[in-house]
């Protein structure tokens, strides 16, 4: 009955198989990111050649734009998306809370203001349940406070409390379906609070848990020791998705101590902006070492490789080199930056499938 | 020993086949503009399904950036932009001509500043044969001056003169080599100058006739009366270029006076404005007509059909409806412009093959 089993374990490495309404994912596994309903760039053609198993989309974004009503009429975001595979929903709570100005929370869920037109919303857990069965995703969050860092124990105490009742009332708004539902383990820097909140919410019981508030600004051996705190109280049979992170060696770290799901826009983000991941090696024990190339360099003015000469993505294999794609860059033509996505989204989705090997 | 045969005609429409170092290409054909080595938002393998045999791209852009000693470490600009298929290249003159207050022309050539860094640069006929020769273009075109319309007589013969000298200049500064050479037929709407022109440049003897000066802000009448004026004084072993034209209905026009190729904007660029070409039907006789949709209607929010239900692009072929393609504009993800500058080429190039099947 359960949706996740573990195939194989080497220490604290799982290596398993996650299944949803739409097929199954092998983890660990990370996530493109279609804020809006598309990868920036990306054609759903791409992703055949990436081999990508699931997207994760922004509730928060698609609910005001195009809109639950337009969503409806298509049958949900996959066929919105045209996109037939598993898809994961945020619950919308870490962008409202990042408005800052524009939001009001209180213990009923956070009221904010649209970006779009000022027009008046209100996020509450049921709302944010109603919102996800709507766009149909495999996975849904709960609502949470992403906790800012640093916090005080104060602060984060109510924060974790928060967090565990308004996801309890995620749980009581869920209706029986194939969606699964995680919960996000908060608490801040604190192991007392980060333990409670996994306790708490393994009573409440999610299809899958998630460690949220890190990746938020503080130092990476923080973010270690907050995953030796919360994995190993986690149930061993359900997914865990570190939410946000990260750069290469902090999820090889994270798969290290347990961890099965990521998704961040580094490598999409970078991509636009000419950082490129290249080089990727990754030994039978997780060492894993890589370079960054800065495209828009003037040594790659006249350089006739391709981006990566190791690597098997679309645009290095298909004849494209340092030097048309630095040009591409240097006149602002779009190819620049989809030639690029390419690359950097093959280099995360490859470390992951050479994470699967070991 | 022509590269150029025609095939088959009816009346004064032509079907042919021209020969080019890069394999051959089936007449009436249009060309999409890679203004900078690229067609904004496409890829080359989107050229495999759009089956476009040739593309333009601007000796002006190039020579500024990336500069010519990147391309020709790259071995040319096939190499460089990683096309194989044929590639024509205008002879900078007309971007040079709308930089207005940047350049100076004299009888020898025009001087310009960058509208990168300010730096000084002249184009004589030479100069633009030798960078086009090194941009390995295979069809180059001669250094004209694109006649402003309206134009006094005394002006548009003065241009119509530099134009004739200047292509006997390209002419001389040629290699011996596979590349073509077009000259530019002037005259603004002047039949005598019109014909003068005709007749100087097929003394001089090029590879081929374009001719230039027409869809400047002329009504389409006067276009066609220039054609009728001009194609039957060409060859009829050569091919004939009506540069920059235009709307479907234009082309179909022009083909009808026996015109053979064709490039223009109005497609890659209405379909970045979400303007769409759907609807396309030419009868044998050649009789055109088809419909402009504008995405960004509000009635489209909702619409689950392709973006033309008649279309067999990439796009309409795949399940991108036009609510998804409309959210798509909304939100400015660049995927919006890739999909309807796809359907939009296919719907230029699908004309052209309706055209060839005559």
């Amino acid at each position: 009955m359960s949706n996740f089993q573990v195939i194989k374990q080497h220490r604290q490495v799982r290596l398993g198989l996650l299944q949803t309404a739409h097929g199954k994912i092998q983890t660990p596994f990370f996530m493109p990111i279609a804020t809006r309903g598309a990868v920036k760039y990306l054609h759903n053609d791409d992703f055949k050649l990436l081999g990508n198993q699931i997207i994760l989309s922004n509730t928060y974004h698609l609910y005001l734009k195009p809109g639950l009503d337009v969503i409806k009429k298509a049958g949900g975001l996959h066929k919105f998306m045209n996109w037939q595979k598993p898809i994961l929903t945020d619950s919308g709570g870490y962008q409202v809370f990042s408005l800052k100005h524009l939001r009001k929370i209180n213990d009923q869920g956070v009221a904010f203001k649209s970006t779009y037109d000022g027009s008046n919303h209100f996020f509450s857990p049921k709302k944010v349940m109603e919102i996800q069965q709507i766009l149909g995703s495999d996975i849904m969050m709960v609502l949470d406070e992403c906790t800012p860092y640093p916090s005080t124990y104060e602060y984060a105490k109510a924060s974790q409390e928060l967090t565990t009742k308004w996801a309890k009332q995620c749980k009581q708004a869920k209706k029986k379906n194939k969606q699964l539902l995680f919960g996000i383990v908060q608490g801040s820097s604190y192991k007392e609070l980060r333990l409670k909140s996994a306790k708490d919410l393994i009573k409440i019981g999610f299809d899958g848990y998630a460690i949220g508030g890190l990746a938020v600004g503080e130092p990476a051996k923080e973010m270690y020791k907050t995953l030796d705190v919360v994995c190993p109280e986690l149930p061993e049979d359900k997914p865990r998705y570190l939410m946000g992170v990260g750069q290469p060696e902090q999820i090889v770290e994270a798969v290290k101590r347990g961890v099965d799901m990521f998704d961040c826009v580094l490598p999409t983000r970078n991509a636009r902006h000419g950082y490129l991941y290249t080089n990727l090696k990754l030994s039978k024990s997780l060492k894993l070492t890589y370079k960054i190339l800065r495209i828009r360099g003037e040594k790659y003015k006249k350089d006739l490789s391709p981006l990566d000469k190791t690597c098997q993505c679309a645009t290095c294999t298909s004849g494209y080199s340092r030097s048309y794609i630095r040009h591409l860059f240097s006149v602002n033509e779009p190819l620049a930056m989809r030639l690029t996505t390419i690359h950097n989204l093959y280099f995360y989705l490859d470390l992951m499938r050479q994470i699967r090997k070991i």
